[in-house]
């Protein structure tokens, strides 16, 4: 395919369409970007790469990092993971409160923050320096030891972070949280300040689309049946009350991020990812989440 | 493939499990059932067909209709349902009642009780004879004529249908039901009570397999890409609470109801229910979803 | 006490602020109301009576009928009526659904809208001819014959009351409702169509003053103990969401109605009943309240 | 009266009744009372005092503190403290977080735990030394200098308050928390641990007896008015989720605290509290509730 005709058609298409997103602007660091850099790349599981615009420029990746860090934990503690996290879709935003106390500490998912937060708990105690690890497994991912957290960021996001802490603490008021809290959100914090470019995230979720290989390092991550369902955990629980509105108009398994970036992986095929900063009111990116309609409409090539 | 090979490997491991579901029992149509039939059946885009055990037996679908209603609304409306139900998953069912009053009378999505409510009232307004023409549909999608409504289960269904009387009061108290409550009602308990075999099930999902178009007519129901959609919507709403668990292990779009029957969705390739009276805690058949299970580890074809 | 001065006075004052409330408008005959009307009857136990301006004018006492019902049910099934309805304050409006889900059923307490239909479901089973006797009842506390229900009214509510409908079914589907449903609901919405004036309101509730009799007649609604619970079931539940409000500035108990009726019992002392139709926000009486915060910091008589 | 005689009446009539309370065993400080303990006493306005049994013997006064801390922060910042807390009843335990997640971080009433917490970032704001100047306060109204916090009590307290820390959380991501969190919860998790016998208890709420006026000293801590107010917000407020259960039981404004203590106040009569660490279901002490319903009742001295 030429991918890359295709994705400055689209590209040129989006352009009459007036971009009503915003900015995320709870923090100085993501409000001060640049709100209309765009970036598109996507590589093949044989290794061919298609770029256009941006795709090198690194941003806040945000939550697209909870994939990291779920399928860290899950390599390491298998189905146990399911004692901690449920894998449901978590129903409206505004439930998330109320929904733990429900499930008496037992977050939906692993891709909302209180699931992202249990996921770090766990690392904790895994990991020996979890931070480092999760840097190095990341790296490892891309074969690019550039790529590392911005230490700015993840102090801006631990002086707001109020409601992450209230859910941390409603979870530990449970017994779901075994470390100390201020040491599980030192990480929870970081891993959302990482910083990648699109290519770096399409190369990095590549083995998701490769039944768990990484193509280029031939290193097993996951089984192949734990990485399809990875990719169905995305597809229903990955962009928090729009995962069925992906599903339905992209329809791949994805994750997106308030930085303005969304991976989206094509099984046995592709991952791509796209990146534009301006959020819709669901806090993914208006423009990326277009884009993605457009391609897997253009090229036909949706799951389903 | 030898599916009907792999069909009996799968029923006879499935033997040594103690199936801890139960019979649903709030109307006697359905807890007199006897609970140990078991039938599967599977049809390919070209037209083979693949039988095990109870395939040719009907069973009360029960909500598995409710894809037939919505494609049926879906067709006609277009675009414009989404103005009435929304299409993300629902969470708990605990929150049936609190997300509708949250959203003001709109439904979550048209495969909870409450969007197929919704979506017979559309069907009320756009159909001349709304239950013969569901009908109707429904043979003209299997070539099999005699499928019918059981009188005994709609109006069991019926007698005991108070939370749905609910449901519907509620919508309607924030004006989005158009039509008389009572015949909007009676189309809903008619269409839970329609009964199919596993056999005909599969064929009348056939064209979801299928770009939209019925293989054995020719006759197109939905374009592609809305067909597309609708696998999408089932994937992530089709389960009830059990969506991302489904999505998690069988990997395929799909939808269940209370009577124990389960179909499921290969797109481009095979439609395949199956039938097994017995429940789980979230409602879907106990042994259907393990053997779904099974059947797409054992084939390795699950879309992710 | 010289209240008719005191009532002149107040009534004087509040003038001058303009009445920002807004008339019931969900049925015609309560939009249709004069919304500049203005009455207040006090009534001691000693037999003395004070009134001002619109007092013997009958209007819609809406829910402040729920307190005669309750008291109906309360004479005769005594204790065993806390099977089938709490007596707690139910918090937000918001959440009486996902109360009445949370609670199986029951209700958080007789005087909300879940609450006062379980007592109509009670007095269904209790009474021989419900809709007559309870009008006796009402009847016989004033001495007035001519009370009755507003058929149009009634009629209004039903067509209108499809959110009492879902509470209904709801409860029904919880087996929390013994009787056929629309034979409750007939009660119900007559209940609310009870139009009385503010003297009759006044000398219907001087019982709940006198210790549980009735002072004109002798009669015994109630023991000395239960009168007293009835009072203090008011001061906590009588006015939705805003009893913390009412004891906080009145301190009486009392209970209030969308007809812009608002009635006080000062225990041992007198009952007030003040009506006019503009509503807070809240639903409750916007002058009414003004008038009676006046009333009992003029006069120095809360029970606080 | 003779109060002595009618307190042993009751004290002996409720010991036939098993207690099937539970002491507070969520810290080491509650778990490790003798949960047999009992006193009661009984302040006039006029100066009287009634004692029975442990009445002088001392024990954690928990969250009876808030009044200490409510009525401080009311006298200094007027109604704007109404701006940072409701006045009404909260409904269901189970909707705490939810309720300050729909209210935007505004808690029902300054008795809960939420609304507790804000009280002490007002007091954080006005005070210069907060946790002297409230305990300074306390001992003023009751003439003992010896009163104190139990700093092992304020340590457990934070050590387990989690559920505490996620509510603070909570409003600070609503802006309804001006001051450090660390620094408010180190006031609240001192309140709690204030060590009180019943006739000090009795002897500091004795100016809510009395217009607002402390007895003894004539000093003035509230207007006529507020105090009338802070009553009845007791009344409605004081009991968690069974504040209606005690109004409708006892009939008098009150405060519970965990430790098992109550103190209720008849205006311009007496106070009185009761000490018994056994709880009920709801965390008010089991035989403190019957022993003042008992009394109530006996004495014929409810407000209602």
């Amino acid at each position: 395919m030429h991918y890359e005709t295709i994705f400055q058609e689209i590209y040129h298409e989006l352009q009459s369409i007036e971009n009503i997103g915003r900015v995320a602007d709870y923090i100085p660091e993501l409000a001060d970007v640049n709100p209309d850099q765009f970036g598109v790349h996507l590589t093949t599981v044989e290794g061919d790469e298609f770029s256009f615009a941006d795709a090198e420029k690194r941003f806040s990746i945000q939550s697209i990092a909870k994939v990291f860090t779920f399928v860290l934990a899950y390599s390491r503690v298998k189905s146990s993971i399911w004692d901690r996290t449920g894998l449901e879709p978590a129903g409206t935003p505004f439930n998330s409160l109320v929904q733990l106390e429900y499930d008496q500490g037992t977050p939906r998912n692993p891709f909302i923050n209180a699931g992202a937060i249990v996921i770090c708990d766990i690392l904790a105690s895994e990991l020996a320096s979890p931070k480092e690890n999760i840097l190095s497994f990341i790296r490892s991912l891309t074969g690019v030891n550039t790529i590392n957290y911005n230490p700015m960021v993840a102090l801006s996001e631990k002086k707001t972070g109020f409601r992450n802490h209230a859910l941390v603490n409603l979870m530990k008021s449970f017994g779901n949280i075994r470390n100390d809290i201020d040491m599980v959100m030192d990480i929870y914090f970081h891993i959302c300040s990482i910083e990648m470019s699109c290519r770096e995230l399409s190369k990095a979720f590549l083995f998701l689309a490769n039944n768990g290989v990484v193509p280029y390092s031939g290193e097993r991550i996951l089984s192949a049946s734990r990485t399809k369902r990875t990719n169905a955990l995305m597809q229903t629980c990955g962009f928090y009350d729009e995962a069925g509105e992906f599903s339905f108009k992209v329809g791949l398994p994805g994750k997106s991020g308030v930085g303005g970036g969304i991976v989206a992986v094509h099984p046995e095929k592709y991952t791509i990812a796209v990146w534009s900063p301006r959020l819709n009111k669901k806090g993914n990116s208006y423009k990326g989440m277009l884009f993605l309609e457009e391609f897997t409409t253009k090229t036909r090539l949706s799951i389903f």
